[in-house]
């Protein structure tokens, strides 16, 4: 995509200082901004690389008073930070947007509806008696199993596998390699040592306004279902197993995994490489630290934890700060008993 | 599936009270079952909710009195537990054997072989010379590379890929998104500071009755065969490194790794998020707990291990529940030495 | 692939002993090779294997001088071990080189350029505007968005999914279901306790000579390009997060994630299962020990550290082992408290 620069300062409703005929494809820092590239300047820190930037035009506040000649053609705008956020969705969206119709060859299985203003993508696989909104985006290579139902303006990127009956909101994106749905790792023991499957039979539900990040595996549940609420974000490579409740607006970073039948709450922020057991409960607005693993409920909301097992993360900090003394007391000890 | 309450009764050898023409569609528990979904009852703790569930059938015990008038039917059974539980199996089994034939389009590669009843969803690819057995489900997106052997009665999930060579055995269950055979992790550091590529030719072996999680990454052996033997059940988002070889029946939970030619014995429980290093040897019946990072070979079987480095479960329990208190410990100490 | 034993010896410029016409088809450890495999012979520990090996062919030592009968053939060369290296390293390539031209059906778009000498297998999926290099294997159920640029001789196998305007350079590889460009993790928490998504319109980066493991993800930078430069290795299920920058000859074991805006230097070994946190920056020719938690930069080249937090590695070590001694310090410290 390519604009003018009078395009864009219209879409901005700033005014250009230089010739408005300039082209620009791409959005950078001013620091690192190459030519063909829009930049933006707002904190005054960055002022210097103004005068030298390679950048095609640059986003500056209405009252910024140059203090040498410029090469770049210049917006001028009120805030140049929101303007320039204001370009980066748009252009993030756009790129997702630009994609329309059914590229061919693509799978849809008997009863399957899909709603206006679509895109399916080559190599997609949707099975049968799936209801797929209105505006969503189903990239190559994603497989859609049976009785799958997906809301309206949901992005699906490439490669994506929900198995059969998941159910995915509003507004929901999930990048290349998650699966969701898979059987839940649950298995009887035998007397003989061998183990036999327990059925898992249950489905996946995302809410609304759900991110699922790439290669994520989420289970369905051994009955019922493992849901994710409303305006919650997962990030990549994390494992979600069978019958979880993740709560609204909670954060999962990289890696984490969460066991079994564990229910997390609201608004919770769960740092990368976390391990939670299963059969457990998690407060709302909890913050758990980095590579903890949690191994009981947490009952009370708003604490911050930390470690393996996890516990208050300011002890956990001030017995971390003593084991690197180890040493030290145990000689100071050793030094003590001969004393005594 | 639809069925009515009559046919989910003769198949259990059960007997309807009240109307045999309502059709159930899905499974649930008693305490969250909707219209349309059959339950059962067989801990008396959860009878209340008989009484006023929205099941359109309950399967409950010959011998239950009603102590108050239920509107679901009932289907009357000798121990409602396990007829609920062969119902569950046979439902999740008829999901997947209601897949049958070639969707297209599918591609299969020179001198492949595979056996009846199969099923291969569109956009699987089979490479040259494979064996497939009977009754074989390859779901759409699978990709299996030259030279594979699959054997009877096993499902491969929505984009699976199998590298060359790769060997499945029988009722083997493969998730979505795992990865079979890619190049072990074997760099040779070079005198400049480089690295050269070691060429990893082996392959991945998976036994009978083997269940592989979504998106876990098994490499192929240097030279050789990576093992998983007879039974032993591996989640999700697991790494299983070159050469390594894990016995007969052993679990192996979430996110838990195990570096190169590291051989775990029979009927172990591995825990989520452990690291075992390489070259290292588990004794049969070894349990590991949660984010363990086992550091040398356990020899004797039987044993539980935890911590990072692991060491015995419950001398590491009471090293934990002191380091806890190690900021106070310090002060003793300091208090100790202004006395001496 | 089945060669002669006499073209084998051609191939390393050694001699044959016994049939020149037996055909191999395999290369195998002397102590497990059987019938049509090709073994050597270098530590003479093995040489006991040499008389009743199984393998069609042996490749010994011009001056082996044999103390007992020899079934197989052998093919006498200056150096085995290097011979057999050669051969191993002949056999990888010729696998892969043996894939070419382009299965149906794949899916090209408009405006893209693929060099010669390619392989596309079925079900691959390459978007508008891409510039592929000469000799690149594109695997089946490949996805490459837009604008997506690949330098010459590089693999690329089942399933991997590049985004939009991903860069990968020459001489790469990169393993089954790794995923570059998905959108980094950023979210802006609101006042109301939601999150809205920061745009991610950056790249992905790779040099040359990078090799990207099975199931590995790398997202896209905020603005700029997420790197790995120059002949660095990753293993398979690594999480590098938006702007990351790793530098030459690096290698990272598998399960590791890296945090966002965190620049790792040249020659660093960052072992399996560790964290690092984001926007801090580790000195070259580093060292990061197993399940390692990195919180601040390392500023000194040529440390190895551990731990979680991590520190100096000895220190780690020396804490560690007071760490279980733990209990008996605290009976120690109780006895003492009670004689002063």
């Amino acid at each position: 995509m390519e604009f003018t620069v009078q395009q864009v300062a219209d879409l901005l409703q700033g005014k250009v200082e230089g010739d408005n005929t300039i082209k620009v494809s791409t959005l950078a820092k001013i620091e690192e901004a190459k030519q063909g590239a829009l930049a933006f300047l707002s904190n005054t820190k960055y002022e210097p690389f103004l005068y030298n930037t390679q950048a095609s035009a640059v986003i500056v506040a209405h009252n910024l008073e140059l203090k040498q000649p410029v090469t770049a053609a210049l917006i001028r705008v009120e805030d140049p930070y929101t303007s320039f956020s204001t370009l980066l969705q748009y252009y993030q969206t756009a790129v997702i947007a630009s994609k329309a119709g059914a590229e061919e060859p693509c799978f849809i299985g008997q009863g399957s509806v899909v709603g206006d203003n679509y895109y399916r993508g080559a190599f997609s696989y949707i099975g049968a008696n799936c209801k797929i909104g209105e505006n969503v985006k189903i990239f190559p290579q994603v497989y859609i199993g049976d009785n799958v139902t997906i809301g309206d303006n949901t992005t699906i990127f490439a490669g994506v596998k929900l198995y059969t009956n998941t159910v995915v909101g509003n507004n929901c994106t999930i990048h290349s390699g998650a699966v969701l749905g898979s059987d839940g790792f649950g298995w009887a023991p035998q007397a003989d040592g061998t183990y036999k499957a327990v059925p898992q039979i249950g489905n996946v539900v995302l809410e609304d306004d759900i991110s699922i990040g790439a290669n994520t595996t989420i289970d369905c549940a051994t009955m019922g279902s493992t849901i994710i609420r409303k305006g919650s974000k997962i990030d990549n490579l994390v494992q979600i197993a069978h019958n979880v409740e993740i709560g609204q607006h909670t954060v999962v970073a990289s890696q984490t995994g969460i066991s079994g039948s564990t229910k997390i709450g609201n608004n919770c922020v769960i740092a990368g490489q976390v391990g939670i057991v299963g059969h457990i409960t998690i407060a709302d607005k909890t913050t758990i630290g980095a590579q903890s693993g949690v191994s009981k409920s947490v009952k009370e909301s708003g604490n911050i934890i930390q470690g393996s097992p996890a516990f208050d993360y300011k002890q956990n900090l001030r017995a971390m700060t003593v084991f690197r003394k180890l040493p030290e007391l145990q000689r100071e000890l050793e030094l003590l008993k001969e004393k005594v």
